[in-house]
This record gives C-alpha cells, structure tokens and sequence, in this order.
C-alpha cells in the first residue's frame, strides 16, 4: 500500500532543505563540468538523452533526491495508477491516459469494459474511417475527396493537438504523409471561427467535434457556428461533422455527425492527445500509421518512466529536480526552450498540462499545502527568445530554471551552408551556448556587461522531431507532471479552479449581475 | 534637473512599503465594489478605458503612489527622454521612438538631422514605395504585380511587426484593405524558412530584411537562404528584396536591394514597430493608410502619458501599479490576457517588450539593485486560457498579478445567437466575470471548490481593434514599461543580458571550445 503524505512531512524533504547549494558556475567550469555534462545524462524513448549537468545538483543532493523518491513512493504510486487506482480523488475517477499507448501493467475494468480493448478500439474505427476518407470512400454529398479537416475544440481539446499537429506538419510534408491540412477552432471570440472559415474549403472540409462532456459552451457555440456555415453554403452539416465524446454525452449516437469516436472520464482534456481527441485529426491529417508511431513514442517513454532508480528514470529526475527548484531553492517559474519552429506550440501545450495539473493550494484530501505547488511555466522556440525575453533570464533580479529541447536535425533538411556552418549548425551552436553562458556566466567590470552566471537548465536533445519522437517527449512531460504531483500530495487530474468564471458568465448573460460585476459587463456594453 | 534614484532611496516607497495590503475580496463585494469600478477608471487615447478597481489600492495606496510619481520625477524623465536626452546611458543614445509617431516636445536634432523629419521622411518613401507596388508600377521582372510579402528580421525585427499583423488582417479583410498577405520568417532553424517559402508565390514576393546593424546572424543566414530559394527558381533576388536597416549598415545603399529604408541607433528593436521596420510590412500589407492610423492611435496614447496627474495618466498609473505588486506585494511574474483572437501574438511581443525592457540586475549607473525588477511576463488569449493555465492562476499557491484587454466588437462582426446571447456577448461575459472571481472568489466548504479570491487584476477595455486602436494599446504598453524603468532606476533601452550567448556561439561554430561546452556540441552533434 502507497501512503500519501505531504512533501513537508517527509525527512528526506527536511533533509533537502538542509542541503548545500550547489555552486553552478564553479561545478561546470573546467573539467568537473565536462565530466558532468557526460555523467549527468539518462537515455530517454526514442533515442532523446535528459542531461541535467547545469542544474544545481550534486551527488548528495541527487542521493537525498533518490531518496525522497523513495520515501514519497513514487514508482509505487505510479504502478497503483496505471493498474486502475482511483488516483483522481476529487472527481473520483481512474487515470488511465497511459494505456491509449500500451499496457504497463493488469488488465483494467472499469463499467465493465477492459480499457486498454476500449482505447485500442477507438483507435482502430478511427483508423478505418481515415483510411475511408483518404481512399475516398467516404466523401462529401457530391462524392468529392475531403481534403480539410478542423477540429473544434478548446483547452484540452485544442492545445495538445494543435501543438502535435503543428510540429509533424513540415515532417509529414517532407516524408509523403500530409494527407489533409488541419486547422483549428476554439476561442469564443468569432473572429476565431470566422477567420477559419474564411480560410477553408468548407464543402471539402471534415469538422471534428470534441467535447467529453458534449456540454463546453465555446465548443459547441462554435460548432453552431460551423453549421449555420455550411448550410449557408448549401451543404447538410451532419455528412460534414465528426464527433469525439464520452459515450454518455449527448453527442454519442447522434444523427448530427457522420461517425462518433469514444474517449471517458478517465483521461482529462490536457492528458488526451493521445487518445481519440489527437487520434482523429491526427490521423486524418497524416494517416493512422504516424498517429501510431506517435503512440509508440510514448509508449516508450512510458516503460521508461516504470523504472524504479530515478537516476535511470528520466520522468522522475526531472520531476524531482523541478521540485527541489520550486521548494528548496524557492524559484517561483520554469521557461521550456525548444529550438526547433516545429515545437513553437509546444510550450503553450506544456503550460496547460502543468499549471492545470499542479496549479493547486489543497492536498489530494482536500487539505491545505503550506508549500508552493507547481510554478508558473511560459516559452517560445529559440533562437527567437534570444533575441526577447532571455535578457531577463541571463541578468534579471529573479531566476528561472530552463529547460532546453534541441534535436540533430532539422526536419526538412533542407539547408544552407554560411559563413562555414549550416543554420541547422547554427540553431544547435547557439542551445549549447546558452547553456554555458547560464551556468557559468562571464565576468566584466562594467557591470552592465556582467553575467553572474549559476543559472540552471536541463536539455533533452533529439535526432529529429518524428511521430515517434513527439510521443517520447509528449509523454515524458505527461509522467513529470504526474511525479510532481505525487510529490506535492495534490490530485493533478481535476481542475475545479476553472468552475467559478464559467458560473459567473453565465450569470452574466442571464442578466443575474449585480455590484461590481453589473458594472464591468456595462463597461463593456454586454 | 532630474535626479536618478534607485527605488529604495525613495521616501514615498518607503511610505508604501509600510502601508496596509488593501483586502480586495472585501474591497470588491457590494456596493463598495460597485462604487471602485466606476471611480477607479481612466479613459485612453482611442476610446479605451483603464479599469483599475480590482488591484489591491485603495485611495491612501493610490495618493503615495502619486507622491512616487513625482519623488520619482516621472514626468520630467518623460520629458527629457521625448526632448533628446541620452536616456539609454548604457549605450549612450537616445530614445526616439515617440518621434516616430508625433512630436511631444523639442525639434530632437541628433547626427545633423531633425529626427522626426527624418523619420517622417521615411514613413513617406514607404508610403510612396507601397502604393507603387499596389498600382504596379512596381512589380516583378516579368511586370507582374507583387501579392505577398515576407519580412524576414527576428526579435524586435519580428514579435512586434508580426502581432500587429495578425491583429490587423481581419480587419483589413474586413474592411477592403487587405493588399498584400504577409509572412515572417525569424528563426534560424531552417525549417522555418523553408517552411514559409513553401507557402509562398515567391515569385510575386516582396522579402523584406530588417536588421538595424545589418550583422544580426540569424537574418543574414535567413537572407542567404531566401536568396538561394530566388536564384533556384530563376529570380533576381535584387530584384524581390527591400531592406530596413540604418544609413550606416552594410545593407545601406546596396545594390542588393529595390530599396532600402532606414531606422536609427535611436530606436530599440522592441520599440520599433511603429519605425520603418513595422512601417514596411504594415504599409504593405494593408496600405500607408492604415499605418499612419496605427500611428495616430500610438501618438495621441503618447499624448496621454505626458499628464503629470498619474490619476489622469493610465500609463503611468498602470505603471505604478505594477511596481507596487512587484516590489511591495512581491509578486514576481504578470499575466495579460486579450479576450480577442486578433490579438492572439500581442502577450509574446509584450513579453520582449517588457522583459528585455526591465530585466536587469544593475541600474542606469551600472551599480547592482537591491531590489526585484521586470517580472515575468506570460499571456494567451482568453478564453482559450480559461481551459488551460487559469487552474493555476484562480488555486495555485502563488498569486499572478493579470491585465486583461476586452472589446466591445468583434473584428468581422459575423456572429451567431446561441442560447440567447451571440459569441461576442459570450466572450465579454467571460472576461467580466473572470476579473470578479479571481477578486471575490467563492466559499465552499469542500476546499478543493473553494476559491480565496483576492488575486487582483486590471483591464483595458476598447470598442474594436482598428489600426488606430492597436497604435494606442501598443504604446501604453511602451510607455507603462518606460515609467518603470524610469522607477526602477534601470536602462530600459540595452540588452547587454543577449550577448554572452551569441559570443560562445560563435566560438562553439568555430571550434574554438573546450570542456562542458565541448561535451554539448559533441551531444548535439554540431
């Protein structure tokens, strides 16, 4: 049995607190910071290393971390999850986005279903519908190809597939698999949905639905919108709409869409890119084979993240470390820096998964936590943010931890030799820069000009931004989550924190406002 | 004279420090709260209203604010920047940008040149320019018209340009000026150029390089790169290519290029939207029309913030405000949230602007501070956020200051009735209601659905986001960030924090490293 504790409770975390701090720019000058830079690493699914060599660890401290993965039984909690474990205590509910990938450990039943059959399922009838779209099988009233497809949804539902969609977009294009283009609709605001419209070939367009409740309201505002758009072009909404639902919402065997495909309530919005909400306009875009190796990815990742020494567990390390940042040296915010355009998104992704999942001030009963929990976390692609918001980083009042992604490879691999590199070369030379100039800074006796330097960052370095590999890393940050989570004592699978605005928007609009609110919604002439 | 004191000199700051934390949950309930939404309001240039009721000030917080106002000086700085003072003391130039849009004060004569002729001049060959391409006098060698256009710069070369663009086009569709469709290319990594020049009719493409020095790395590699895409397909890339760099570059002059217009060392790259290196793309895409009315809007904001009552100047007092929650309340990062698609890239370009602007560590002497400066700054637009990082904001443990941006109209202005109330309707009742939860919160006995409230929050409200709209809300935000500079003692016009990396990048791409770095470039296989 696991027991779930608060971290503050736990000795190895009193033990932490009472660490030295690591000095970085001494511990990565000269040849100890070779050394590490080689030490610490771990091989990561498909062929990504974690090197964690700039951040302010130590081996004692990596020992006490070790331990305190231990103590708070974080592969033990890991296991009870993905066998079936109400872990989702608020909501009460399994949490099993794990096996829309694989199957790490029994068989789970739940409403009598074996889950893992049931998410392999939805997978397979959502392959055969691609397969039909693609074939031309299944086609518009006029027998013509659909060549579009736009998924309409928000948070969950839109950020994790856009992100993916986005980053194996040039990749698909480069290796024969862009199969449709895909575009997005989520935001309330019209324009959002106008603009989209505008863009597309509506009477060759596949519209997919995603709600797991069927009940978001921008959602299906939205979908309101696609109708009145097709019919205004003549066209029957319900041969141009797909849907993607619980089986018990109202959207399930509807005669409103072409085809209906099943996630539950035990994979929360932010969790779902792998299950049928990414499955379906992945697939359809750049065929089932690349949604599946996808799934492979973080399948792997996955397995990986099964191993119980955290020094061999990528997920966990990382886990641990951005704990010790967040509690023991007191750093409030993370920044994620892919240099790679093909994971611009990525971060926007990785800030809902994180704040959403550990964004929170009660433990998992529902107490209290008298520690902070997750951090604020932002980024953008490098090199851009070099020429932004790293002026804050390198020689701000404040630290933020980083976290660098970079890959071998481009994905188009279609390059220019300059000045006797290629911008490939370029983009790399400047990730590996960055981390050096961080940790060790550089002395100048113009202030101005100084860089104090012992400012921490990880990278995971890839060969190329592949379905697989999205997947590995997908997932890596999916089971870091988790870990933080275990770790912090706070279910990352609710989000009650955002019920308050949705009742008082709709108190709004039914004009049942008064004091304060009444006057902002007559500010803003609602 | 002005005097140029840190922060913590000042006997106003200490009278803040002192003050009492104003309760905002109490303070925003009731009539009360009715009664702060009303009064505390400053109209904007272009039909704006700053709302500031649900900070957490009060009128003794707001009257010591106005003595550091003025302890501060922020006024005369103000004044002596828009006159021609070397406010930028790190590199010793002035600060022009204002010029670009009107004139405050003084002629500003600097390098023999009145400079807001200077600058109007080049506003006018732009114009000139782009209205040429439109009529087609100038076009391809093969006579035909020019369709799109490709601006190729990074950072402020790019963020700015790029988010006025996107905040643009739909209402240049909307309105019959949409011109020329426009495109960005800033990375480094190739797949970005070659993606977008797979999107684009480059034969019918204007590229525009934007580097004030003309040396920046990733531009110059870019350029390489477009000039190789024009030479494979036949073109003269002289004959497609523009530049906008200062009459001192490399670029200056050349044969290289249709044309060349110009911006000076007076004009930060972030600060430079409303120069030639936004005046180029904007001019283009949507007509000189459009830009000198994105122009207007900046200039009468201009106008607005030379108030010396902070009460009646909402850059200033915004501003204020923000010092006050960063350095008194200690909150360390600052959320802004558009409820509006159209300005979906704003909070990035905002993110350079403000933390390149005050993220450093030493003030405009180059002595170290002893006190926090720029936050963090991070934002997407609403209510796309409500289903992702809001968890965190409305639960998490620390408190993120917010700004929100709310209109009264849609862009298109294509809207649907759903439930009795159209999407836009939706979209404000979202933003009145959020500001209200976050301030007022909600009791529940069951913590994990209680909320504290007191998580205080501004916003900016408009009617629509017109060109001259944008020009103002883009130069509050400047101004905003300039007076905290200007409180914080700080250079808010260097980046001295950007050149470490660039240096070790350099040397990583010429071999010349050893130790961690070299272990770096060995894992990424530079």
């Amino acid at each position: 049995m696991t027991n779930w504790n608060n971290l503050d409770t736990l000795a190895s975390y009193k033990e932490l607190l009472q660490s030295d701090v690591v000095d970085l720019k001494d511990a990565m000058t000269g040849e100890g910071g070779a050394k590490r830079v080689k030490e610490y690493r771990i091989p990561m699914a498909a062929g990504f290393t974690y090197d964690y060599a700039a951040k302010q660890v130590d081996d004692d401290i990596l020992k006490t971390l070790v331990a305190l993965a231990n103590e708070a039984q974080l592969s033990d909690k890991f296991e009870e999850l993905y066998n079936g474990a109400v872990v989702n205590t608020g909501e009460k509910r399994l949490v099993l986005h794990h096996l829309t990938r694989g199957q790490l450990g029994n068989d789970v039943v739940a409403d009598g279903t074996n889950k893992r059959k049931f998410y392999e399922e939805q997978q397979q009838r959502i392959a055969d519908f691609a397969n039909k779209v693609h074939s031309g099988e299944i086609t518009n009233e006029k027998g013509e190809k659909f060549t579009s497809v736009v998924q309409i949804g928000i948070g969950g539902s839109d950020l994790g597939p856009r992100a993916m969609y986005i980053a194996l977009e040039n990749w698909a294009k480069k290796n024969g698999k862009f199969l449709m283009d895909a575009h997005f609709i989520s935001n309330v605001d019209p324009d959002d949905a106008s603009a989209v419209l505008a863009d597309v070939d509506v009477a060759h367009a596949i519209f997919i639905l995603v709600s797991k409740s069927g009940t978001t309201l921008e959602t299906l505002t939205n979908q309101s919108f696609v109708m009145d758009a097709l019919k205004k072009d003549g066209l029957d909404p319900a041969k141009h709409m797909i849907a993607v639902t619980s089986e018990t919402s109202p959207l399930a065997d509807s005669p409103d869409y072409l085809a209906a495909f099943y996630m539950d309530d035990y994979i929360g919005g932010r969790y779902s890119s792998t299950s049928a909400v990414g499955g379906a306009v992945l697939s359809l875009a750049f065929g089932p084979e690349v949604f599946a190796d996808f799934l492979k990815g973080a399948a792997e990742e996955d397995k990986l993240a099964t191993e119980k020494d955290p020094l061999k567990n990528p997920d966990m390390l990382d886990a641990l470390i951005g704990v010790y940042e967040r509690n023991v040296l007191g750093y409030p915010s993370t920044a994620i820096l892919p240099y790679s355009q093909a994971l611009s998104r990525f971060p926007a992704h990785l800030q809902q998964l994180d704040m959403e999942s550990n964004g929170k001030s009660v433990n998992r009963f529902g107490e209290p936590v008298s520690y902070p929990t997750g951090p604020v976390i932002f980024g953008e692609p490098g090199t851009n943010g070099q020429h932004s918001f790293y002026q804050l980083l390198h020689q701000g009042t404040d630290i933020v931890p980083l976290q660098f992604i970079g890959f071998k490879k481009s994905q188009l691999e279609n390059d220019v030799d300059i000045q006797g590199s290629t911008s490939q070369q370029k983009l790399k030379a400047n990730v590996a820069a960055q981390i050096v100039a961080f940790a060790c800074g550089k002395d100048d006796e113009n202030l101005n000009k100084n860089f104090k330097g012992g400012r921490p960052s990880s990278i995971i370095v890839g060969d190329e931004v592949t379905p697989e590999a999205l997947g590995a890393l997908l997932a890596h940050y999916e089971n870091k989550v988790m870990f933080q989570g275990f770790l912090w004592n706070v279910n990352s699978f609710d989000q009650e924190g955002v019920q308050l605005g949705k009742t008082l928007a709709k108190k709004v609009l039914a004009g049942d406002i008064s004091d304060a609110l009444k006057e902002y919604a007559d500010l803003l002439e609602i």
